[in-house]
């Protein structure tokens, strides 16, 4: 693979620190995730020799609102897998979450146990102007990460809309955070959040209102009995496998659980419904075919942006502002403007590879 | 443009439906709302005819979190545009909004002076299984309303996330809501939320906590100081206009409001501000320069979603698997991948032309 113009990296170099990297060096695991977050070659460099060795850890999305108190459970659930000796990846997404160092001071102190633990790696994703690139960034420093040996990986995410699903799409295991809500609050919990939990928690679970609301969750789950994880099959290439025990056996029913981060109280049984999770989608062959889903979303994706890319390089920026100046006049809509600009891209007939797909 | 293969509808049917819509006719504007949503030829075909006579409504999008009076707000903007003697269009993108007939009892009753004005035009978005392609259909959905001659459409979208940014990319105006919160939750808030708000308001400001969380919100934007919309300048084409008066102008702070949805309280004043800041975004030049971005990210946007579909038709459903089945077992990295799949598509070189670019 040559290098795009005006990309510079070393290559030789860059084959040293992923050698270190996945011997486990922290400050190389560090220049990795860098570079898989700022793109271009030298992230496709290393995606494709990092590749090879991911696979193995248990990605874990943990995502809820602002102020569910995802962070400090997070740090509870780190802590509860490295008292199991297992080494602990951390990526947030969220740019308020402690773990990005944007916090409250009382959050900071709580996490240092955590933050200065040598087996447990803590990185948070750089959110502005990422759009879209982000939950690709966040999956390939995940892919690090797995490289690395990390067998656990918490991915912690700000709740609700399309980063949520992206999350949910890469990780194993989705973990929602709700927190005590008064009756009407209830109601309005977004329908969508049952379709990418995995394992719902109530959190803050010494506040009042807990035991409603997960008494309301468990009715909104009664309501949607169909298999949660079937909603997701947009991209579904498989067929479901064929199931070598009961039918049954693919339900999987989010349990509701409650935990209080703060007295760190119902951690273990979290720990103990993901590792279920985990088992039950192994034994039932859904985590084969969501990964194939996934897979096959992610190709599409990265051939769209190579595919702009290729066409953009065709078309000047001349005809790109004509364009946009013709829909914002009112005198082409979209669509008809993006098929004569399409078709503009392709009269010279130079068509040149570009290799810029990410 | 010739219809393709699969989709048949009556083209001449629909452009008479399209001449009943801007007439006003409501069951022809749902019809074509519905075609919108729905995609493909007729879509593309109902926009371009409705384009034309879009850009002149005031396109305000109003989001918040689950349980943050959302819905019961729009209602009583409705209810205050309508005594000015607008005509109103209600587009919800919440699956939980009670416009969505979704919601609580007490929500629908509440909302039933406005569901039965005939003044108003009240329409939920279907959200299940259109993820990427809501925000689409939205502005779409948007246009046609725009296009029937609704001088005010209020979006009603869950918060948080892409779809909040999404939206916030083709509403004129963004009105953020927040609930009172306690000390804790308001230093959680997320930070994101600043860059997308045109006015921030503090809703249920009935509840204790609504002076606290409205001074926070003040201290936050204190601290963001710089001109909040210039963030979003990713596919920004032009330059920011010379200004024709003092710099400062084009420097929105989006004022902090409360409001008591509930008790009707604020409101005046909310409908206010959205006109300010319509009035100002067009003073400075900014709604141009914003219109201008918008159209060029939708443009890439119709291009990448044409060019996938054009290079998918030149692939076998088994090339596709066998690509997946390799990265699933680790054989190849998706980049790579993606690159040979794109490389197996161009070799036979029969290269017929898809029009089925959206």
């Amino acid at each position: 693979m040559s290098a795009v113009r005006g990309e510079r990296y070393d290559s030789s170099g860059l084959a040293e620190v992923v050698t270190q990297a996945l011997d486990g060096n922290r400050r190389a695991i560090a220049r990795l995730i860098t570079v898989v977050e700022q793109g271009g070659q030298a992230a496709r460099d290393v995606l494709a020799r990092v590749y090879p060795r991911t696979g193995r850890a248990h990605l874990i999305g943990v995502t809820g609102a602002p102020g569910s108190g995802k962070s400090t459970l997070v740090n509870e659930m780190a802590k509860a897998y490295r008292r199991q000796g297992l080494e602990v990846g951390i990526v947030a997404v969220d740019p308020t979450s402690p773990f990005s160092g944007g916090a409250i001071l009382g959050d900071r102190i709580r996490m240092r146990d955590v933050a200065t633990d040598p087996h447990i790696f803590i990185r948070s994703m750089a959110t502005r102007g990422s759009l879209g690139g982000l939950a690709r960034a966040t999956a390939d420093a995940a892919r690090v990460l797995d490289a690395a040996g990390y067998p656990v990986i918490l991915i912690e995410t700000v709740g609700a809309g399309q980063s949520e699903v992206e999350i949910a799409q890469f990780a194993h295991t989705t973990v929602v955070l709700q927190v005590p809500a008064s009756g009407d609050e209830i109601q309005a919990i977004k329908a969508g959040i049952l379709e990418v939990a995995d394992i719902i928690v109530v959190n803050k679970a010494d506040l009042p209102g807990a035991d409603n609301a997960a008494a309301a969750l468990e009715a909104m789950l009664d309501l949607n009995s169909v298999p949660t994880r079937l909603h997701h099959g947009r991209h579904l290439t498989a067929q479901p496998p064929a199931g070598d025990g009961d039918s049954t056996a693919q339900h999987w029913r989010p349990p509701v659980l409650k935990t209080s981060a703060l007295r760190g109280t119902g951690v273990p049984e979290l720990i103990d419904a993901i590792q279920a999770h985990r088992e039950h989608q192994q034994r039932s062959g859904f985590s084969r075919l969501k990964e194939r889903e996934r897979v096959e979303g992610e190709l599409r994706e990265i051939m769209s942006r190579a595919l702009l890319g290729e066409l953009l390089h065709h078309l000047s920026a001349a005809e790109l502002e004509h364009a946009v100046t013709r829909i914002v006049a009112r005198e082409q809509d979209p669509y008809t403007a993006a098929h004569v600009l399409m078709a503009q891209a392709r009269l010279p007939q130079d068509k040149k590879e570009s290799t810029e797909y990410r």
